[in-house]
């Protein structure tokens, strides 16, 4: 690829594990739920609550939580009781609360592209729980700059690189979401690497891969970053 | 004052009312409430919750709505139903979806300052919240730079301030809370307009006020700042 000067990663799914903590959330959430309706009723309107909601409670463990509350009250006609609310009350507190599991290879890529490139954290979520995850990480020494967004679009990056003084042309984002890390640096003129995790939250999901010949890159682990940026 | 190039401003209930909207949240709340405890208790037990919460929760509507599920499933021992936790969840969806009145003297005095000063806005709280209050307010062209924090103590203003190049000496914040807007800028050798707003959250009560000649300004209004800065 074209020589890079900056490197933009995304956290969750792409530096530690996050999603697989959601996955196991669901699987309690559709057994609490059981007696009343089947897995895929639960699952459905739980994404439509929290789709409804994205706009006013934002991305993040807090937002997903007081979703889940309202649409088990929902789902049960309100025969949801105390305990089971303080249960999912207790499951927030536990997400926000849980360890930091590093991907495969990132610690070692990582400590590795710092000698070499200007890293930045690039991502979304919850300010409070994301710079708490960043400090569990033991990652934060590599990067010069950590930016929490409300939103992952074009305008969101574009703002970034300004900010930093950061041509799109000399710079690559790494991250497991092609619609909050892929597209919208592509269509800046950035390049960009994909390294996908084996769950996506149906949120970030989209059809088409994306077609920007030599600033496009999949990539099967974080591990291949620096035979990639080598010149 | 001595001269200064670069101005602070706290946002909720610096620029805009927003401790009114708790106040009359918490008047609902202690209604709600009021057939199992006294008004005295309630305020107690969700003040003592949302401390405990504070750390894993961050300030901001998300995190005080959790904490008031949680304290009224505890209050009553569990015999809350469904439809009241219904209503905790709807105020909080309001609480965020509110309007932004802005204080007195604001949309005048910044624009003034505008042209003589660079403004920033630094605030804590939920990231998605205040940028949608920030958009709401008008305000955003004012400011050549948006800081939302997950807390305002003396090492993130050294973070700020560092960022974005400005000496302690040659910058102004501009408040209503002596905890997070005054005291750790007078420590960091910076200087302090104090405006006070009528209602002060329990979690941001300090003491004592300071003691800082020439750095510290108790201010009636923020109308008061462009005197206040005038050579």
């Amino acid at each position: 690829m074209r020589p890079c000067r900056a490197i933009g990663f995304d956290a969750d799914d792409t530096l530690w594990h996050n999603e697989n903590i959601f996955e196991r959330v669901h699987e309690r959430y559709r057994a609490l739920l059981a007696r009343y309706h089947d897995a895929g009723t639960v699952d459905r309107t739980l994404f439509a609550t929290e789709m409804r909601n994205l706009e006013l409670y934002g991305y993040g463990v807090k937002g997903f939580t007081l979703s889940a509350i309202e649409t088990a009250i929902a789902l049960t006609d309100g025969r949801i009781g105390a305990e089971e609310i303080q249960i999912l009350l207790q499951q927030g507190r536990e997400m926000l609360a849980h360890p930091v599991e590093l991907l495969d290879g990132v610690a070692e890529t990582l400590a590795a592209l710092a000698g070499t490139h200007r890293l930045l954290i690039i991502t979304k979520g919850d300010l409070r729980d994301q710079e708490r995850k960043l400090a569990k990480s033991g990652l934060a020494a590599h990067f010069s700059h950590i930016e929490i967004l409300s939103e992952k679009d074009e305008a969101a990056y574009a703002t970034v690189l300004r900010r930093h003084a950061i041509a799109p042309a000399e710079f690559l984002m790494v991250g497991n979401s092609l619609k909050s890390d892929i597209l919208p640096v592509l269509a800046l003129g950035g390049a960009a690497a994909h390294v996908p995790y084996p769950l996506t939250w149906g949120h970030e999901r989209v059809a088409e891969a994306p077609a920007a010949p030599g600033r496009f890159f999949p990539l099967a682990s974080i591990r291949d970053l620096p035979a990639l940026l080598r010149p």
